[in-house]
């Protein structure tokens, strides 16, 4: 009979429901050496906690994270909670032994960030953030492409992120908009990821120049008369050079008005180049300066076959997956790193560097001019 | 504590996996009143069922479909074998006051589907067939919005289903290729889905006039010297008119070469239209003659929306599902028309009407004239 | 000094219009060796003819065609007139020797198309059919990729016309809802250009079926209390077998709500296909099975190269043309073929066997089943 | 019998033809009160000029655009020479009581702009600068939905410009590489026309920061042995500030591969939002918060209606128009604007006030800071 590992998660909002599914389903589509158990779930509120627990499959709920990451039958703490207590959680998590996947941001600074990578360093345990979209099959394909010179040197990184939630002035205030729980808003929830995605598929910044907006100022705060005042950013855009000569630009919004999660990456590069959306992330677009002429154009790649990334796994051509399939792929690729002791990335190292590139554009942001990473 | 309900599965391959995954998952998203429970899984091939109802989540596994309709702590018979055995075992299940979900098409004809139609008729059992595509959410919101009048009278209703895994000659002889197991090769694999999505969201047909083909008439038979004859039709369209003046035509062929999983719906009303396609499941175009002139124009809903049929279960807004998800909300569905004792379709009742259209098709191809259903 | 050709216009309309801009704009793009004089226009309306003239650069005017076609100062005769007046029109230019451009379709049936094949073949003048599609730069591209083998044997040829001026129930009756004087409706207008793209891009049909429809069968005449009742067809569609065994499935409609002149090709063969849509008429859509494995997909090539056809007539990459473009096309194609003493398609023979195919969907229609041509 | 207005043009090249096409045409779909006599052309080089003046219509031809500007049989002058003379013959023609359109971007900087606009005013003639994206049908609708308040309070305003005509290394070195001659690469050449657009559509940039690359910096010079420093940008890229409060950011580059002529704006406004890409110019996408909750979308107007800027002059809906009409209605509007005596933008002033822009952000780009305008 196979080997059980045993999983705790900490936080039961929208990412701790995703991770869940990813742990429910994980050995659904991967071939484990051992069996994955739910072992507990930890929330600060008990209630929803319970309902949550029950409903996803953990076996049982713990009130407080310090019990949970020092409980000797559990194996893997996963950490979906809000950015400001990423930090103690992992680092405590790590000194007691356990391997730890971290929900993007790493932390709310570098600083942060750096006490995580060198807490996991130490203990020797297998760590990662969960920067889910590396493993969007048609990012992985990405990646493939690029690094088989398939873009030659890559001249243009060009990243949005867009969402819209936050235009209707009649949202109300809650701890996202204040900077000192959140970090920062739009920035280092979506920025975060584009930063992560540049790091992966081009290589590291060297600069950047920033604009930080907010554009509502204050809020109403829900079933009461007051208003809160808005610290975190509506909307942080960017210039960047990369450290190989690239040149980045980036926007991430809550005020894209019709746009609710679409992040576009344009790559250009000196031999071809990738477009990438994802509200469409079953498709890849890319030109090759190698076809024939005449007959160039961008080819939309429907990312469904047993060639691509992790499609194997999952349906015949044509049979699109959706977001939460990330996870999935997050969790399962992370088991198998433990499995076979390698390293699995972006680890809590590469949540460090984000987390530089991150900060670099506030400072930036502040003084009105570049700044070097 | 939940009183449970015991699922029993026939047929572990493609549509045996999207069906496990659909029961598996159901109780994370759905709110049910019983505890789904993945109680036995059987196929004819004992080796493969053994690692499928392994992975899958089955506790037990049957050799034998007879000895599964006949457990008696089974509640709920899925059918997912192919087509040829579809009727002997609805009928069987129903006989054993199974609630019964069996793939689509129903069965080999509509005096196959018939039997089973009256099987369950008079057993009083549930019982639905698996055109899961009823239940995409961008489907279920083409079907409210046609019921409120949005599109007015509707006057075209144009279905292409595009795949292309036989346009590769090399591509070998199977089962699918015998039109004595398969009852037919495109026309009811892929007619089938888009005559049921006509009836669902137009009505009923009234006559059709079709024209069955066979591009490559004999195959190589793997592994062996010899090649089998082709006898199910590599394509199959027709045109068609509705009792109720609508116009159809219908297009669903293998042979074409780039599109994986392209099933398309161009629905044009006097009010307005509504344009869906399969690959990209998460949208839905709708055109809206009430819009103000001079701004009309196609808009490209992405339906991940609370407010849109089924999102409420899953995630905020722009985080897309895929295919597979359909078979959760089928699966959830049919479960909550068991607990509340509420009529479900599309139901076998269904499944005959949609046969008797594509028993018509194939009768005008061969007569090379229109026929009346 | 370059010797002059004159050329005279029947029509006055929306079609005259489009061509006297061919005309009047032909020597910027075209390297001629004569000049084209636009020597005398003619209207059966003197007064909008006369401001026409002026308008459109016609030194002269006209009010009889039968005097235009024998003045001997006209080389040329470009009918743009309604359908039951091209073969009289045509025969008689022919018959006085002049090279004849007609618009499209030929006439109002095989009968007479043929009459006017047979003069302009009598009289050995350069004669057209004004298929202009054939002339749009992303068609002949297709064309020659056909032509090339790119697509290797073809199984589908799928095309929709789609408009939808008439769903509105206040569009009073015209001339055009009287089949005695417009020949057809949406089929005579709409399908005759796809059936000549067919013919042009895969080869001739061999045999038809085909569905007349008129959704609404009286409209009120303007200014007036009467109705009149609408006797050529508001859709047709039909199925169709090519001689080389290609499936053909034809749509034309004016009730498509939203879609203002989409003309859809998706064309399907062994090796590749293609899909074009006139409302983008700049792009053509190209699969190809020799891409690489895993990097496949429809590319989308922007039409504006030097590499194209007829586009190093115009600008640099990227800007695009419109639809009267395809008039300078066929317009300097012509004078090029007088010029050279070339023969030039579409010709009348063109237009003849274009026809037969119209004219024998309308007698499957009534006679609900299929033709052989 | 109408008056005439006689034109003289100077620069006979890619610009020079497609203005000459305006000047040609502008009378067939304008109803102007004088006649446009395209009396004379001129440039730099004879040869290619006569040739040029014969084939695109102009009477005669000048050796020296000093003798032209002072002709007295010449009323209005159009400049398409190279950017570094645009300012000289400008005011040379307004000194002479001539009416002047030029080319864009208006001079080398904000100095030489604001002499043309002073002499200009001095003179009292009509003056414009041919930024004639804005009098693409689809940009005139955007601003007349913004005007009437359809976007509400603007936040984003992104804007890229990709071409990809330097990516390839051997393209090469020409003046237009020679800063000294270009006035700048990418920036001058299309930065100019995002800054136009934004200024037209949002209002005036209040501070900019921006990075100008050079990604290939010397070149071959045909011909010779001998390569050329690249000193003009090949891209240049610039976050904004808006005096409004709206966030901008720009884009432009040679090196986008595969992108031939992609200007896309992305507005995004408190109420709804249009995303405009040049490529497909005939279309406009728009999303409103005012439809109803779970219908809204992006809906792509094709602006081919009776009720869109410009297209009554044009053809039934859904046939679209190319790039170069853009020139026509830039020309007959400045023919009204004359013979009605009204203004007309964009002016020589609004050059001036693009051309501050642009030179702040190559002044922000070489002091890697943030330059208030």
């Amino acid at each position: 009979m196979r080997k059980e590992i045993n999983i705790g998660i900490v936080g039961a909002q929208f990412m701790g429901r995703a991770h869940s599914n990813g742990w429910y389903d994980v050995a659904q589509f991967y071939d484990l050496p051992f069996k994955p158990v739910m072992r507990a779930a930890c929330d600060i509120n008990p209630a929803s906690e319970k309902d949550f627990a029950r409903r996803m499959g953990w076996l049982s709920f713990e009130s407080s994270w310090e019990t949970m990451v020092n409980r000797s039958d559990i194996d893997v703490i996963d950490i979906c909670t809000p950015n400001n207590s990423h930090m103690p959680i992992a680092v405590a998590a790590a000194r007691a032994g356990k391997h730890v996947i971290c929900e993007k941001p790493a932390a709310m600074n570098a600083g942060e960030a750096l006490q995580m990578a060198e807490a996991a360093e130490k203990a020797g345990v297998k760590n990662m953030i969960a920067y889910n979209y590396r493993r969007v099959p048609a990012i992985a394909l990405a990646k493939k492409m690029i690094s088989e010179g398939k873009l030659g040197q890559i001249h243009h990184f060009n990243a949005v992120y867009y969402q819209d939630w936050l235009v209707d002035p009649d949202f109300p205030w809650v701890w996202r908009h204040d900077s000192r729980v959140a970090g920062s808003g739009a920035h280092g929830d979506m920025n975060a990821h584009t930063v992560d995605l540049a790091r992966f598929l081009v290589g590291e910044l060297g600069s950047v120049c920033g604009d930080e907006r907010v554009f509502i100022s204050s809020r109403k705060i829900s079933g009461t008369d007051r208003s809160g005042v808005v610290t975190a950013d509506d909307s942080t855009s960017f210039l960047a050079r990369f450290t190989n000569g690239a040149s980045g630009n980036f926007v991430a919004t809550r005020f894209a008005t019709g746009k609710k999660n679409f992040l576009r990456l344009e790559i250009f590069g000196s031999r071809g180049s990738l477009v990438f959306n994802l509200e469409r992330l079953n498709e890849l677009e890319y030109y090759s300066r190698d076809d024939k002429s005449g007959e160039q154009g961008f080819r939309n790649i429907l990312i469904t076959e047993n060639e691509h990334p992790y499609i194997r796994k999952w349906w015949p051509p044509g049979h699109i997956i959706g977001w939460e399939h990330t996870f999935i792929h997050e969790i399962g690729d992370f088991l198998m790193a433990i499995a076979n002791n390698e390293k699995i990335t972006p680890d809590f190292s590469d949540g460090y560097k984000c987390q530089l590139v991150l900060d670099a554009v506030l400072e930036s942001s502040e003084s009105r001019k570049w700044i070097d990473i």
